[in-house]
């Protein structure tokens, strides 16, 4: 390794508030040469990176290269030139973010790099929603998954039979088109059709919404709303504790939240 | 409510690195009437609380409610004051945080409150460790539980059995008194004795200490390097994968990992 061999910075952006960045993540923002991101960080931080620093990693579809390949490569590559580098994800880089695979790529090619974590959506996304993931008196653990694998393919890495024996709260990263599939897995697996179940999108965004129902009405919650990615879906108790709060509880904006979809979808 | 309450921030001061904190955490340190705060947030960040602003509600033994309830009753009362309370907590505030039970407090009081969702232990530990809590490769969920419970209670709401069969990482918190136990129960769960664990203490503090093993070692492992509580233990594939980036990982402060403790835990 030379002496001109920049660093990567593997930030989480956090889900979107910019006022929910870390300290570190803000400062590095203005600091560092450049920033690779792709589009999850969201619009409101997006903006505020300088437009010369910015190089948008997300999207490079008939390229020589997957988009990840061609991240990996492009810090590498600009590590090499002696820049610093960051590379902004949203949320926090080892939630779903393949953060894993881009410091395992940076220790391989001898680049130094420093992690910087950020808020998760799989937390702050029922948070500020009003749902704790973890409780007391409702639940000892709380289990992040990818929604995004067929639950009926044989070769499933996840177990939705074991994560529903947990008997603590689930929450579900990229599961809004699979919604139908897994919970017809966790009803097979044995879970209460009842259970509560939310459905939180754009979490912490200015237009962020929420949707409840249970693990028997969420689907069709899901279609009368038109939720959409990004969301994050809350499976347990907790989700029903949410209606005991959320009358006072104030968003982003300082307004009491409107509540006017989770009523619509309740039924 | 009259217009004369004031509005209780639930806010999470993140694993311990003041730059971890959010950009909205640190602002309302310095807005906030009142700080109710107990010793998980670590010593930078309190140092950074003005003094008449801080009031310790970590320790009321001997006195008339425990320290919950009068937690609990202290934030009423000075919302009723009209004040601006922050309440912080260690990580995030509803992680094994008991945010949830607050919210449910304040909300039954009328009390108007924001949540302010802060950087946990159980992401940040491992991450900045350099331990992916999903990995592609190896880990498609990723389960938080408590460590606090007597496994072999028959009446133990955590089920080590599911969260062995999950086939995830594991991750616990107020794990290090139980460690014997619960490793005994994930090996009569099945899980392979040869699965790599890392202990995480006071991660991202100026003296945090990394130690890993295997489930079958990390018992005498955290005997031989004495690691102490705040820790997070990380279970799973995605633990051993830290050994592959451990060289070129820097710390907060800059200097490359001194690597002294794990090297020793190793065997
Ligand atoms: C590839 S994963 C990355 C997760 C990210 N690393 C994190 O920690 O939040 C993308 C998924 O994260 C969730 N997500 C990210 N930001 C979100 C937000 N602001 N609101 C709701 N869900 C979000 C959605 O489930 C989305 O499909
Ligand atoms: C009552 S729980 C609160 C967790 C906190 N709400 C969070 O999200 O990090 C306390 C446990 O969190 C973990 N913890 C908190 N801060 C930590 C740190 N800086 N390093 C390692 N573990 C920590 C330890 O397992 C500790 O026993």
């Amino acid at each position: 390794m030379t002496m001109s061999v920049g660093t990567v910075y593997l930030v989480g952006s956090g889900p979107g508030d910019p006022d929910l960045m870390t300290v570190k993540a803000a400062r590095l923002l203005e600091t560092a040469d450049v920033v690779l991101h792709d589009k999850l960080p969201g619009p409101e931080i997006l903006e505020r990176i300088p437009e010369e620093k910015r190089e948008d990693v997300g999207k490079r579809a008939g390229g020589e290269w997957t988009p990840q390949e061609y991240t990996n490569r492009r810090l590498v590559e600009l590590a090499r030139e002696g820049k610093t580098v960051v590379r902004l994800k949203g949320g926090d880089p080892f939630v779903f973010g393949r953060g894993g695979e881009e410091m395992e790529h940076l220790a391989a090619a001898d680049i130094p790099f420093e992690v910087v974590p950020g808020i998760t959506s799989a937390i702050a996304g029922p948070g500020t929603a009003g749902i704790p993931v973890t409780h007391r008196d409702h639940a000892s653990s709380v289990s992040f998954v990818t929604g995004h694998e067929d639950p009926t393919k044989e070769e499933s890495a996840v177990d939705w039979d074991a994560l529903a024996a947990t008997g603590g709260t689930l929450v579900v990263l990229m599961g809004v088109g699979k919604l139908p599939d897994y919970t017809a897995a966790l009803r097979e697996a044995g879970m209460d059709p009842e259970t509560p179940v939310a459905l939180v999108e754009r979490a912490t965004w200015p237009e962020m919404r929420v949707a409840t129902g249970t693990l028997d009405t969420i689907v069709s919650v899901r279609d009368e709303t038109e939720i959409e990615p990004p969301a994050i879906t809350v499976i347990g108790e907790v989700a029903g504790t949410r209606e005991n709060v959320v009358e006072f509880l104030r968003n982003r904006t300082g307004a009491f939240e409107d509540e006017s979809a989770t009523q619509e979808a309740d039924e």
